[in-house]
């Protein structure tokens, strides 16, 4: 069990939150516009005041070494991930599907106990990490057919099995949270800086099962490169890959595991490439006449092979909200942050030389110098999922949603996801809005990151948040765009993989399914929606 | 057809060669160690001798529209790779597998025309790029139960798409051959810049289903970073995946394709990343006292961050063999090629800068200026192949092979490969050596190319060449490295790739090809041997 006791309805840890202060601040700042009053406040239903049925399922597994649970707060903290929809329902009480038990491996032994016990009886079982999926990724809710349904938190396997200060590499397990990972290797003079927005809460093994990418991906790349080698028990058996930093001996196995959502079995050890740590930086914000002038600068820079750590574009949409809520004046424009690392003071030269390239592009495409564009990232980064808890509380909709797509497309897709989702805002709430914010940059694209809006109903809240996430999918993809660039499928994005890889592709995943986990019991539903 | 005819037992184009008196100089410098002579020179034999069997089926295919052949040419052309021992069995005219028919398919359409015929008719299929294969990919050799082999050769599918240059990308045919992809990138000003050494020859499709490595990809990356999307016509259907540059919507479909050397179906197209050509470069050589040294140096410019065109390590022995065979006297040591290429003016600021960061390691590692380890590799690197037909005509045993390992482990790996080595060199031959050079680094690690010689008994050529083989990768296996760095595994390594991915590995390869090719007619004994 944890030190510090998760919020069971809502992000981090019991006692964490918004100060009260601050919220009124909020409110104040945005009663005019989104017509939102105190009175709006609905406080989130009790842990008591659940109705939790009964399990289904004895909870003793023989030889099992680690903790097997089914109290409330257990079930309830494990019924659903950390979505939008996800926390209307946690924070209502409604429409929940409770793992009949949770259960806390020790280790791969305890793992093969569960798999035979679940396998024989016919039980679910869903892997489980920090809890963070935005995407119904670790939700218990199974197809017919199952007699119960264990939540499998795999946050007490996070071992460190060694560290190879020569290599910069690390051998963990997978359950190891983002801040425990990040101080076994700080120790070592080392650090792996995979920040997404759940660092404090993710696991890496959450991180590599939905293709993670963080606040510095584009400097150090995303997860699935900073994966050496990987170990998966499945139902089947255990697929391992070795340790080497390149191969070309058949398709890349990690491939068929990074990605996998748990649906294919448990991520349990992973040999990850480790950085220095930076000892400063050199940061700066800039503001463009256009978005479009913004992205001519960003792709500029990238192609030129530089990777900053922080290289994202704010659209004026967003600059504009972000300036209303600070109650700030700013002039118009798209806010560009770029950010460089200094990991060694000796090579504090190279990154003045990367300084002075990236002005060139910036400059070239009509940027000018704006420090407000640098965002203290660390806590508002950290402080939005805190934040969001509020907004429900007062019946406001807000989501993010991303997508990623060719340089030679951004201005399309941006232009067609904005004009559907103020169409179905239109339909639901008198207020509301949409933003865009480049997050990570390639040389060959971008992933493009929504933030939408809107003051539905509060008994629609749920339903308008899928159409508007549906319309977002849609026009991803008849743009040629991914239906995520980071967050992976789960069961609410499901439904679109065969619209995004093609029908061979889903016959594909099935098979591999069949052949690692013939029975199904690997996080039903998630990545192939029925065995048949 | 090919304009210029591609010689059927030997490197690269009819009228190509080494001239004769560089061949008597070569003579000359190995005479003394070798004990080679002019008397030990035996041609190969000619095509007229080569009793070539009828074919097995009839090579008419209805409604195809691209050629198909079963001229002595055509079939003896494509009857084998270009590995060493390929090489010995194709000039001394035995143990030869001949294709009963070569098609040249002009689009999908005749592909799929192809696969019909050769489903129902139970005919094998082999891939063929370049059909430059180092390890028995594109040899026409099946498992028993087919009634008759096809060579197809892709070359004819080598159509350019279209290119973005807002998003440096070419979507392209994948029978494109290294030179034309490099000349239609360079017309828009950019350039692909993947340079294995079997450039001239080899094709886009073939880098990907082998997953190689160039030349310059420790800066620009494996094939498998430079692939956006894929599109593979398989027994069953279409996979493609979408063209974006980066996803989280599942396990990485590219991943299931590249690597799949022909024996999941057909690569037809891809989206690649192409980059900005060269127009400087800064580059040098320095001399360590050991190849540890000279390993640190390496390491540590990695793991800085920095990318370099080229970085590549010569061993003691390397250096000394080099030495010997040009005549020069070179001081021992291990040396060191580095090249940061400048690919626009304004940033050469940045290269200076860079550079100034790699002369830091170097010199922390003892390295000094050694301008003559700057190999002027162009005509060397592409001389090479050229230059093993002259040698196996002169009965000498010469082959590289390649592995990767973490920083680590690279010491020990290569002791241990060269002991191995030299023990397996004495069973067969009075005279011979092993070398290594480190030609890709990471930062985790490195790939290390071994060279060997030897001079076995003129009978024996083959059979040395399998056991000196085998001697290195199971000793490679022993030390934690891959069979293979980025030459693919084909028939010649299938036999390992159990004791490189372990046995459910396996059987998930297994099961992906029965999804994909249920016949089992694409390369068959190429990553499965048996569907079984």
């Amino acid at each position: 069990m944890p030190d510090r006791l998760r919020k069971w309805n809502g992000w981090g840890y019991e006692g964490e939150g918004i100060p009260a202060e601050r919220i009124a601040r909020w409110l104040k700042a945005v009663e005019p516009w989104l017509r939102i009053s105190p009175d709006d406040y609905q406080p989130p239903v009790s842990l008591e005041s659940l109705r939790i049925p009964p399990p289904r399922i004895p909870i003793e597994i023989p030889g099992f070494k680690g903790a097997i649970l089914a109290t409330s707060y257990e079930r309830a903290l494990h019924a659903a991930g950390r979505s939008f929809g996800d926390l209307v329902r946690l924070r209502a009480g409604q429409d929940l599907h409770f793992p009949d038990a949770v259960a806390y491996p020790e280790g791969e032994d305890d793992l093969l106990r569960l798999l035979e016990v679940a396998e024989r009886r016919s039980i679910a079982l869903i892997p489980y990490g920090g809890g963070t999926s935005v995407v119904g990724g670790v939700e218990p809710e199974t197809p017919p057919g199952f007699n119960g349904v264990i939540s499998v938190d795999l946050t007490h396997m996070n071992r460190i099995r060694w560290i190879d200060p020569i290599g910069h590499r690390i051998r963990v397990q997978t359950g190891i949270r983002g801040p425990d990972l990040e101080e076994a290797l700080r120790a070592e003079g080392l650090a792996f800086r995979h920040y997404p927005q759940s660092f404090q809460m993710s696991t890496l093994g959450g991180w590599i099962a939905a293709r993670a990418a963080g606040h510095f991906s584009t400097a150090w790349g995303r997860i699935e490169h900073r994966v050496e080698s990987l170990r998966m028990v499945t139902p089947c058996g255990i697929l391992e890959t070795r340790e080497v930093p390149a191969s070309a001996a058949g398709p890349d196995l990690r491939a068929w595991m990074i990605g996998s959502e748990g649906a294919l079995g448990f991520l349990t050890e992973a040999v990850v490439r480790a950085v220095r740590p930076p000892i400063a930086k050199r940061a700066g914000g800039f503001r463009f006449p256009t978005f479009s002038a913004g992205l001519e600068a960003m792709r500029g820079i990238l192609q030129a092979g530089l990777a900053p750590a922080v290289l994202r574009l704010l659209d004026e949409y967003e600059v504009a909200v972000s300036a209303a809520l600070a109650g700030r004046l700013l002039e118009p424009g798209a806010l560009l942050h770029l950010s460089l690392e200094i990991e060694d003071p000796e090579e504090a030269h190279r990154v003045e030389a990367e300084w002075r390239s990236a002005l060139r592009w910036i400059e070239r495409a009509g940027g000018v110098p704006a420090p407000e564009a640098v965002e203290t990232w660390k806590q508002t980064y950290f402080e939005q999922p805190y934040w969001r808890d509020v907004m429900i509380d007062f019946g406001l909709l807000l989501d993010t949603i991303e997508t990623a797509v060719p340089w030679s497309r951004v201005e399309a897709t941006v232009r067609t996801v904005r004009e559907r989702l103020l169409q179905a805002i239109d339909r639901w709430s008198p207020v509301g809005g949409v933003m865009c914010r480049v997050t990570h940059g390639y040389p060959d694209g971008c992933a493009l990151y929504f933030t939408f809006f809107a003051r539905p109903p509060r008994e629609a809240l749920r339903e308008a948040w899928r159409d508007l996430q549906r319309t977002a999918l849609q026009a991803f993809l008849e743009c040629g765009g991914t239906i995520t660039h980071h967050h992976g499928t789960g069961r609410d994005l499901q439904s679109f993989l065969a619209a995004e890889h093609g029908p061979l592709a889903l016959d594909l995943l099935r098979n591999v399914k069949r052949v690692l986990d013939p029975p199904g019991i690997m996080n039903p539903g998630v990545l192939v929606a029925d065995m048949q």
